[in-house]
């Protein structure tokens, strides 16, 4: 194939996921219809359908993306051993991640958080996408263990915790992060750096496993 | 008016706020009608909308009624000075809000979750419900601004950062949380009281305002 028309073919199925994202992003998935998507990529049905079957495939293709950028984002931040610790390493894996999906705006207000909460409630009503979610969703708390295991081997994390609840939780701060940009607006990233550093900083008393080295 | 006429008018309102919480935790509110309300409580329509005029009154009241649940249980739980720390306190909130809810049931699996994540995704295209919601969030930040500087007050927390930024990221952590649930199934709580537990025992070697007291 001529390199043009690949680039034409990249650009144009970019246009139509972008119109797709905006639009899911605005009324969700189940509000949305085919002829939204094309009234604003502002593209024929047939030029739409040569690229996407229907709104599943958009769905499908919406999501397998942003998973993938957020799988590449944490490969990135992560690099060095230990990982940097969570204050610096979170707000980061997620400014990465907003930076990729900064153009997505709706309303000229940033719409990657809302596209995000939109497809969290999608899955609970369709199970081909609660597959999809529940593998990437695996994938980063993987990606988290591992993270929390090399913690725990640089002496900077208690060892009597499983790895996979460390991950469980930093998950879940970033999730609710976004949850709370997609209903309350914007925050910037550095608030949870804040908030993740004063948690590190309050005494672990706890008893259970590790004795308390510190004097604080 | 007579005892037992109140304790009826309780329970037959009880009974329709289940229902519809029920509903909407299955199928979203966009997707719920009235008719739906009126099969899953199996009462007639005349009985229904002596109580609430339709489903945003519904909406609004399940809504109102789980916040004023979330802020008595924040009472309860952040009793004491100082608080109990972080890893005590989310997951003991987040218990008893659960725990006034474990009744609600969707295909005998826990559904509070499911419900949670659905009025966010409402809360998008309602602008009643997001101002609701809005002051319920600024309630709980509040709630949670002050434990924060409770922290401080007791040498708990490193005092230069902003208490309001760890309330954004305790909350963030607790609605993560949830969407967890909703998403992939339950969890116990205990996984986000490791989690946060391991979080407070890396060294905060951050080097901004507050002098690193610990030997770690």
């Amino acid at each position: 194939m001529p390199r043009v028309t690949q680039e034409h073919f990249d650009a144009r199925r970019r246009q139509i996921l972008d119109g797709a994202a905006r639009c899911f992003a605005r009324n969700g998935f189940h509000a949305t219809s085919m002829q939204d998507v094309l009234k604003e990529t502002d593209l024929s049905a047939g030029a739409v359908y040569r690229y996407f079957s229907g709104k599943e495939e958009l769905i499908a293709a919406i999501v397998g993306e942003v998973l993938g950028q957020v799988h590449d984002c944490f490969d990135e931040a992560a690099r060095g051993t230990p990982p940097p610790p969570p204050d610096i390493l979170v707000p980061s894996v997620l400014g990465r991640v907003l930076a990729t999906k900064e153009s997505l705006t709706v309303d000229g207000r940033p719409a990657f958080a809302r596209l995000v909460v939109q497809v969290w409630t999608e899955t609970l009503r369709n199970d081909e996408l609660a597959t999809v979610l529940s593998e990437g969703y695996a994938d980063v708390r993987r990606a988290w263990t591992r993270i929390a295991e090399a913690y725990q081997e640089a002496g900077m994390m208690r060892q009597d915790v499983d790895p996979e609840h460390v991950a469980r939780t930093m998950t879940a701060c970033v999730m609710g992060f976004l949850a709370q940009q997609a209903m309350f607006g914007p925050v910037p990233v550095e608030v949870l750096r804040d908030g993740l550093r004063a948690l590190m900083s309050v005494p672990d008393r706890s008893s259970a496993g590790m004795p308390d080295t510190r004097s604080g």
